[in-house]
């Protein structure tokens, strides 16, 4: 419950044996069917980096400081599995099977950020890697059949933001049912004033806006949620039926 | 790295304490873009749980034994925030807006089977929801713009299987690029051997079988991952474009 994402890092690396051990964590997390599909791509390559950089638009993605991880759902190997034994299938294309990829895949990141956060380390995710995939296919040559979900970004904090105000349980948990309100307008009311004053405590920084106005304002607004995402899953072969 | 997957409960129920800790947990999670598009269902009616039983086909799901909850993608919420400001928008129907929401909500699951775990509990994820995503719909009363991700049981264990074996590392982690192999028939050699022996030993269990040969053989043939899961997203306007 003390998550908060941190995006400054210090310039001590993370040891070999610390990403030994979030490796071996993403490796044993629960898996859909025992099937596997998850790849984890680290990246090292200053170039690929500068590029997975430019991508996600964020300057702190840039540099050298924290290590950066792509995590991919991968329908490849097992196809390839099957390719080698002469068996061939269209099941790969089905978005049942993606989905039990997307299931290994973030599943997996979420116990590296775990793992990574009660060894004193932080973390921020970038689904801003998703404004240009095709892009981030091209950097880190992935397959078909593969689709990179979310970056990574792991290394010792060197900033401690605030906690951001959560959505009341009220709203986000419901008994047997899904918890209809009449009108969040109201419900909302006091969750909205909370994230107000925390834009507003939050050191440099300028905007002071509500939950409920950033969802009729900005959703749908930014590069990754505006990108061609199923063309370039079709592309890889994925989601066709 | 200790996780394995429970299916045995004890009769001891989950306490309220650690119940609201879980809901705390999945609260604090990391979300897109802030949008929070996660929304956690505590099934305790056992007609509605004898529902999911029979979708998942899975006896376990039945009975009174650990808790049951469903992780459910949720664009309704705030579609719903905006329809009350007079605000409509076509922008839930992207495939880029679902993969937000289902970021949050299986990063939210895996903070929860952690958390649960860390606590001494058990966990099995349920993707066995998948096999009749409708009825799912149907029997938590789900609204337009949602779709139930994973079922969770939660629980004292009652049970201490053996690790199951996972995938080399040279396989499922690249550095900079995908991690080809030449020939995974050779390099999964002694990985097959490893799940057949699990197999071998594990209690009650009569298959034994290794890693490729279940994916030439099985892989997409269970019921979740044949139902028409496509069909069902778009008929909760979902993931249209």
């Amino acid at each position: 419950m003390a998550h908060r994402t941190i995006r400054a890092f210090t310039e001590q690396p993370v040891s070999n044996d610390e990403l030994h051990t979030l490796f071996q964590v993403a490796r044993h997390t629960a898996t859909a069917a025992f099937l596997q599909q998850a790849t984890l791509i680290h990246v090292r390559d200053q170039s690929i980096r500068d590029g997975l950089c430019q991508v996600s638009g964020q300057k702190y993605v840039g540099g050298t400081r924290g290590e950066l991880f792509v995590f991919v759902a991968d329908l490849y190997r097992n196809a390839t599995i099957r390719h080698e034994a002469g068996i061939e299938s269209e099941v790969f294309g089905r978005t049942n099977m993606f989905f039990e990829a997307i299931d290994d895949t973030l599943l997996a990141a979420q116990n590296v950020v775990v793992a990574a956060e009660s060894m004193g380390l932080g973390t921020v995710y970038l689904g801003s890697l998703n404004s240009d995939p095709r892009r981030v296919i091209d950097l880190l040559k992935l397959p078909r059949l593969t689709y990179p979900i979310l970056g990574l970004l792991v290394g010792h904090p060197d900033q401690s933001p605030m906690y951001k105000p959560r959505l009341p349980l009220s709203v986000t948990v419901g008994v047997d049912t899904y918890p209809h309100v009449e009108s969040y307008s109201d419900v909302l009311n006091d969750y909205d004033a909370l994230v107000t004053e925390y834009y507003d405590l939050r050191e440099a920084q300028q905007r002071i806006d509500s939950f409920t106005h950033q969802v009729r304002t900005r959703a749908g607004t930014g590069a990754s949620e505006l990108s061609p995402i199923l063309e370039v899953l079709h592309e890889q072969g994925l989601v066709l039926h």
